[in-house]
């Protein structure tokens, strides 16, 4: 499990032994599961007495949708942040570049936010649930525009975003920051794969484009 | 979580209540976590006595090993169930099918497959790792031919072949047998996607290709 994520700067609010808290929480629960987690495991991986948890939090739960929380809210911030310039094609090329790069580089909190949201109480899964949604609408609303103005070509709108997300989300399960790869390389190479994927491929293929030559 | 999957039919070897137990297994460690699931957990799911496990099996340990090994072994029977009559192109697109109807149909045993098995036994893992990589394999050698047919173009094999996969193995997260799409309807869609991925679109679109009409 990586310990070099770089969540520690600013990523989390509230004070230095909140903040270790919910780091340590997020490598207990992405290496046992949330489950089989104790709130001494979390405190003695940072070195806090056993009731230094509740001090910060009412709970187990209340760690876990903390750090659900904020993952989706980050990732959805990533996404907002990429300028629309009216370009469909480029606009959907760096929200994939934003999706893969946040997934890659944050992929042990992301873990915990895509396997671990069973065990949150209804009323946390609806405020992540609703962060989800607004974070897929992104991605939705970029491939509608796409096909609206002709760049795209897709037979079920739905299915493509849900495609284009399994690429970004899967790389929680199996990624690696000390991998061949940086974050931004994946990112780059499965923007072009998801822009395949929506009927408009980079320009340098598609050998049935070609002119004949027979 | 489904209960209604298919695996009873000859999908686990064994006695009567050694498949229960597996099946019950399967559940426990996809609801919480292998960790969190203890074996009078997986005993009293199916009305058997806490020591009945260890008739069949030495540990809680050997109980995921059998799943994991027996789900990574029937999913690469389906792959290679898949006969190749010669067209690359219609060979990627079967096994795409294969491995996407595999694992919405096993979806849950598909999770404790690929979610859990940090929790094997090194000796355990490395069996399980080279039937991975057997199934990557015969991936990639379809890939790689339809490469060299002049077929597919893609920038990088390995990436495209791992795309491909997260493609089927994301669909664990949050396939559910009784949702829209069968099986077989959303292996059909992501072959497609596949296949536009590898720079081989079906046949009707690609705007890029339309003859000028201006």
């Amino acid at each position: 499990m990586a310990v070099d994520e770089p969540e520690h700067a600013g990523f989390w609010d509230g004070s230095a032994s909140r903040v270790a808290l919910l780091g340590s929480a997020v490598l207990c629960f992405a290496r046992t599961g949330f489950h089989a987690t104790t709130t001494r495991d979390i405190t003695a991986a940072v070195g806090l007495s056993p009731g230094a948890l509740y001090v910060h939090f009412p709970s187990k739960e209340a760690v876990l949708f903390e750090i659900a929380r904020t993952g989706h809210q980050r990732s959805l911030d990533a996404l907002r942040a990429e300028p629309d310039t009216g370009d469909s094609r480029a606009h959907l090329h760096r929200l994939v570049v934003a999706l893969v790069t946040w997934h890659a580089r944050h992929h042990t909190v992301a873990r915990v936010c895509q396997y671990e949201l069973a065990a949150l109480e209804p009323e946390h899964l609806a405020v992540v649930r609703e962060l989800r949604q607004e974070f897929t609408g992104v991605l939705r609303a970029a491939v509608q525009r796409g096909v609206a103005d002709g760049l795209f070509d897709v037979p079920d709108v739905n299915r493509a975003v849900r495609a284009v997300l399994s690429l970004g989300i899967d790389l929680v399960r199996w990624y690696r920051l000390d991998g061949a790869d940086p974050p931004e390389t994946i990112g780059e190479a499965y923007a072009d794969l998801a822009l395949r994927m929506l009927g408009s491929p980079p320009d340098a293929v598609s050998p049935r484009c070609s002119p004949p030559t027979g």
